[in-house]
């Protein structure tokens, strides 16, 4: 059997059957493959950073990984950054590398490069594929390795002649360890922390958003008093009606700093403990408040929607989970502004519709006016890298085409990875993005003052400026193939977002909103 | 003095003048300090791998390197496929990477990665600099280990609070060393083979492809009946009227055996050994044919326009060498073909052009086409990262304002850098791209093929396929600001290429083209 088609089938067996790809000649016996064994859907990108957050949004929603195909180094370096976001999101991701032919790789040809280099900066499990023989069972273990919760990036290099060489044969899937119970000892520490005449917080994290581990948080919540606070940046929030409702850490540390201010018990779930984003001079980088007790319920390792059951149970017997009804805004007219398009979302979001927020500063408003929507998810941009949200979404439709995916997407971000669009109109995934254009980087006007630069000169302002010219985002998803309108005022996004999401296939929707800054 | 402000200036005073750059939060006081070092022209790109090609392209007309400002790890992994090139390239390029302040890097916030493996891969020259005391000296060192020859990529990683905090001082320009001079023994050994009785050629490289390294390459042909051969894709060839005519080595290994049939001594002027491009199923990786006698006259760290000029006075005292004398084509009529393309682009040349050459498929009636054009430089894809030419005609244009600079690039390749065009906009430079819309990965179709995929299936062929939906570059380059054009037709993109020629600020021509597969 060819080294290609013993590692297709095998990823199939092993649950991997979409491949997100913008493939090279070393990786042409992976793409060939594809006839022979039609249960891989091969998904084209144009661009690697597409192919990369597709298959984190594709496992964001459906938990299992897809494969990313790319070529060599550069192709990787290319798809680097939405696997840091993919990385920072805990999402598994099984990234195939093909590189030269073993044989030829000591010539030192032009794309040689050295792979690991760049690998080890995003991936917790990686490889080189050596032989035919060893191709199939190297594919299983990446898969495994990748789903060990809580997921992460596995890597395989493939050269070309493992790929076009016989000698293969298939491997069965790898068993994946379930993930850590968290002891009786741990479970009974907390309820008894919870039980103090103290202010206790559970920040909330990971898989402790989804709704199942949101509904025992709520129980805790209801029965003790305790707070409850996601994650700033979660990979996917499950909100709106029916489900509990819980807000999210600020961005900005000053925020941040204001929600945990006066918590004396820090109790973590599946989340990370809180830190300022970036650096600011004179400004404290841990955001825990002077004094307070910092005590770990679960980590990513553990089963986490386990452990806040279990201490729902020994805390909460018997109480209800608070649900989130429905509460949606004034339908908005009137200018486009931050807020008016906040409330054109909320009012228009369609039950069980995935939203992919990259809106930056324009999406500030979005979090409170949607909580009373119908029910959604919400992913966010994990690793800070932008350009993770058309390439996500993206990703999101092809796991779920029976949803609706609405992405809000600032157009500083949108520039990364703007090649999605492309993919979305070869697929006619259900996709409407709002592409937010202020014409600028305004989050980095906003960091420019905040860093200490307080009366930037023009040349500095230049270069956070998106304007001159301005670009017609318009006109550049046309030329991509995604049909685009613009619009100027509230009534008009709401009518557009109406049509868009009743009409199959992807669309694009220009909101001209000024910046907040 | 501010560490940024140390670094910028210390950058201008070794001869760093412009920066390409895709800055964020951990980079605002570098942008704050463009104010005060007016000297430093910033030079904004919407992504990063066009921040990374225009320094490319900048140094490799200037000669000199520029500088990139770029934001942590994903920056830099989106900047690394030109990165790539430009190593491939022996281009100096003076990597800046914004990192999170020293004391927040521990907190492992959503953007902290491990930078260093990145840089790695491509960096000849590695440092982060620890304190504002050190920036400067630090800078100018990067400076200076970009610059020895053959030239590459140095990344100084740059904490924020490096940046932000006082203490620091300006540093002086390091020298940089001069190139090695190639020893008479040498030079008189290969004068010896050259005058012997048997098949020799000088394969050129590097700034052996420059005119005056060219002229007295062409002297000794003229003398001995050596054969002369380019590299396959040279950084920088200059050509045309004028000019000694060098053919490259083929890209493809057959046509490269072909060329290099026959030859019993392949001397290395500034070039690498000849190699396959990719390895293919019982090919050869090796192009140098069997028993050759392979000798290098000098390398990239060596005097080689000095080393050509002594062996030529040591073999061809007294002789001229060949000039390329004007040779246009007939002006092309009808269909546009790679055949009337390549006419189109012969016509319409004007003097002391650059000409930016990512045709791939579409582009390989070019060279022949163009040979007796008016003198060109013809910049290349030099590591084999598609994506290369629209930000390397960007840099080219900020180097050199005056002349014109036409980029001939396919539209697979186009689509990793397209947001190249609003930079041209932005900074209304010369540059006028003929993009060729043939609606396929024309050259994957081929190497399919190649490398022993013979009739491979529907499946396969549709991840080679820019169609469904066809993509209308026109559109996308007015929404990035590009006033653009579409032709199918000879006459009409020789009418268009004059206009836009004529026309101060960028320009784009649609060209379509069918696919040579």
């Amino acid at each position: 059997m060819l080294g290609s088609h013993a590692l297709v089938r095998s990823l199939v067996d092993a649950g991997v059957d979409v491949c997100f790809m913008n493939p090279g000649t070393s990786e042409m016996h992976f793409v060939d493959a594809l006839d022979a064994i039609p249960e891989m859907r091969g998904v084209l990108a144009l661009f690697e950073g597409v192919a990369t957050g597709a298959a984190d949004g594709y496992a964001r929603i459906t938990g299992r990984p897809a494969a990313v195909l790319l070529h060599l180094g550069p192709g990787l370096g290319n798809g680097l950054a939405n696997l840091h976001n993919a990385r920072r999101a805990k999402t598994p991701v099984v990234c195939i590398v093909g590189a030269h032919a073993t044989h030829h790789e000591h010539y030192d040809a032009p794309l040689q490069s050295d792979i690991m280099t760049v690998a080890h900066n995003v991936s917790a499990w990686v490889k080189t594929s050596g032989h035919p023989r060893d191709v199939a069972a190297d594919a299983v273990d990446a898969v495994a390795a990748a789903r060990r919760a809580p997921g992460s990036v596995s890597t395989l290099v493939l050269p070309a002649d493992v790929s076009w060489n016989e000698g293969a044969s298939t491997a069965a899937p790898r068993a994946v360890p379930a993930p850590d119970v968290v002891g009786t000892e741990v479970i009974d520490a907390v309820a008894a922390l919870l039980h103090r005449d103290e202010t206790t917080m559970l920040m909330l994290g990971g898989v402790a958003l989804h709704e199942r581990a949101l509904r025992a948080a709520s129980r805790i919540a209801a029965a003790t008093g305790v707070k409850l606070l996601a994650e700033t940046f979660p990979a996917r929030l499950e909100r709106g009606v029916g489900v509990p409702a819980v807000d999210r850490l600020g961005y900005l540390a000053e925020q941040a700093e204001h929600q945990l201010s006066g918590v004396q018990n820090l109790v973590l779930v599946g989340a990370r403990w809180p830190v300022s984003f970036f650096a600011y001079p004179g400004k404290k980088s841990d955001l825990v408040p002077e004094g307070a007790h910092v005590e770990t319920l679960a980590d990513g390792s553990h089963d986490v929607t386990r452990a806040l059951e279990d201490l729902a149970a020994a805390v909460a017997a018997g109480v209800e989970p608070v649900l989130q009804a429905l509460a949606l805004p004034e339908e908005p007219a009137g200018e486009l502004t931050v807020q008016t398009l906040a409330a054109a979302l909320a009012v228009t979001i369609p039950e069980d519709a995935i939203v992919v927020d990259e809106a930056n500063t324009s999406g500030f408003m979005i979090p409170s006016a949607t909580a009373g929507s119908p029910r959604h998810d919400v992913l966010t941009l994990t690793g800070g890298a932008i350009g993770q949200g058309m390439p996500v979404a993206t990703g999101a439709a092809v796991a779920a085409p029976d949803r609706a995916v609405i992405n809000v997407q600032a157009d500083g971000s949108a520039l990364y990875t703007i090649q999605s669009l492309w993919t979305q109109a070869r697929e006619q995934l259900n996709v409407t993005t709002v592409l937010v254009n202020n014409g600028a980087y305004a989050i980095l006007r906003m960091e420019l003052q905040r860093v200490g630069a307080a009366t930037p000169g023009p040349r500095a302002m230049d270069m956070l400026d998106l304007s001159r010219p301005d670009m017609n985002f318009t006109e550049i998803s046309r030329g991509l193939g995604v049909p685009a309108v613009r619009v100027s005022t509230a009534e008009a996004l709401v009518a557009e977002l109406r049509r868009a999401l009743a009409e199959p296939g992807p669309h694009l929707i220009e909101a001209m909103v000024p910046p907040i800054v």
